[in-house]
């Protein structure tokens, strides 16, 4: 089962998912004189960023709006790094948040678990209702795929819906949203002890952290908002359930920190590298408190 | 204002928005065996639809997962769609229904407004919260571009999230969606009395459908449900607001008519436009009830 798969390596490489969010300007100018097209540009820095880093990330996360901005070519770039991610041993994640019903999601179950675009995971947006999510689920019976349902997001937003006071008992939707997916998750269940069905949640802030990893065991965290979006290793630490329950992504922090350094440039796949170690470390050391 | 040029276009051709969501099961097999490639079969089933449906119909919806499905190849066809409609000086609506934050938002608006992939109308999903919407702000500035956000949609599943009662006077959550969009809206209020942020309200419940129309008067809805998904002319008739205030979609209804008779194969740009012509006249009976 793939949620056993990136348990495992989660186990052998850490916790830090790296995000490919690969915006031209992150790239450095040197690359880009280097190719042509902007397909090619795109593939070489995740390429090179990806060998770096093999062995000690478990999983690659990458948002497909930063290569819809491309179009075909950045798209292109997207479908690239799927496969190469593929071909080098190791596990992707669609950071699609495609949220739509009935013969709409099964297109878009075709496009990102069978086209083109395949990837092990993928993120999905729930507002429309659960059945923005069964049509996946054929998927996951054969059990070679998974997902990651948005759950609580830590963007200031997230107030506006997500944590309105709803229904008899006054929870909060998230809570709503979890409950049904931890029922819906457990015939996904994997040796690990984690579900095929998996929840995004936001990793700024502590308060309630505690009680939504204990109302959900079962489930796997996709924890982004590390790094650059606010978020510290103390805070996301909590989600982790002290058994690698969970992914702790960062995007810029990790493909852009070659700009601090005056050989960044000709090394950013090296900074790259320092940068997952150091996240790693941050977040180790937020366990121990 | 874009909303302006919807307007008018819905005044002279009617109300019916043609969902283009190109499966490959949809279109005939004699055009199949015409041509090679997918993207050239996916684009010219569309053309030959929009050739013959111009002067009839405002506005063509095309659902982007269906072309996601068939990769790289199916989005050339989605962006050379989007090209002709414009260049045959109609209106184009990606539904595209993305709902993320900051600067994935911001790659969203590039690839949606600007880039390989344009389109004078996309939707968008709140779930995330208004930081989902704001990015898109700045197209709305320059008034050429608009959007159509979430807000009650007609699916089972719509009852899982959208209608449970939330906050203080116990609201249903689209409301608290609704009144915020209403309020964002008014900064873009065209000529026509509407906004360039409009609605996606689903067309089949008529218990509270008066009470929505009311509360966002200045609200443009786009309609989808009609046909296949269950709403009939009098359902849809009631968002309209007696003054063209919506468009309908309808999608499978129009694009695969052509399968009910013998010589659809050959001619299902003719039905498509039966079609239309059937489904405007249901709704303007709708609306003598």
């Amino acid at each position: 089962m793939i949620i056993d798969r990136l348990y495992e390596e989660v186990e052998k490489k850490g916790i830090v998912c790296v995000g490919l969010d690969t915006h031209l300007d992150y790239i450095p100018k040197k690359l880009k004189d280097e190719y042509q097209d902007v397909d090619r540009i795109m593939f070489e820095f995740n390429k090179r960023i990806i060998d770096n880093t093999l062995d000690i990330v478990p999983i690659y996360k990458l948002q497909i709006a930063y290569y819809e901005a491309y179009g075909i070519k950045g798209l292109m770039a997207y479908k690239r790094t799927l496969e190469y991610i593929k071909s080098a041993g190791s596990l992707s994640i669609g950071d699609i948040k495609r949220g739509d019903i009935s013969s709409t999601a099964e297109m878009y179950g075709k496009a990102h678990f069978e086209g083109d675009f395949e990837a092990d995971f993928i993120t999905l947006n729930p507002y429309m209702g659960f059945d923005t999510i069964t049509p996946y689920l054929k998927y996951l019976e054969r059990r070679d795929k998974g997902i990651f349902v948005l759950l609580r997001t830590s963007n200031p937003g997230a107030k506006d819906i997500q944590y309105l006071k709803a229904g008899p008992q006054s929870n909060y939707i998230y809570y709503h949203i979890g409950d049904r997916l931890k029922e819906l998750g457990q015939n996904y269940i994997g040796s690990c002890g984690y579900s095929l069905i998996g929840a995004v949640v936001g990793g700024t802030h502590i308060d309630e952290g505690e009680e939504i990893r204990n109302k959900y065991k079962n489930m796997f965290f996709l924890i982004p908002g590390y790094g650059r979006q606010g978020g510290k290793g103390k805070d996301v630490v909590i989600y982790l359930n002290k058994r690698n329950g969970g992914i702790v992504n960062s995007s810029r922090g990790i493909i852009t920190s070659y700009k601090k350094y005056e050989d960044g440039d000709k090394n950013f796949e090296k900074y790259a590298r320092l940068a997952v170690l150091d996240m790693r470390e941050d977040i180790l050391n937020g366990e121990r408190i």
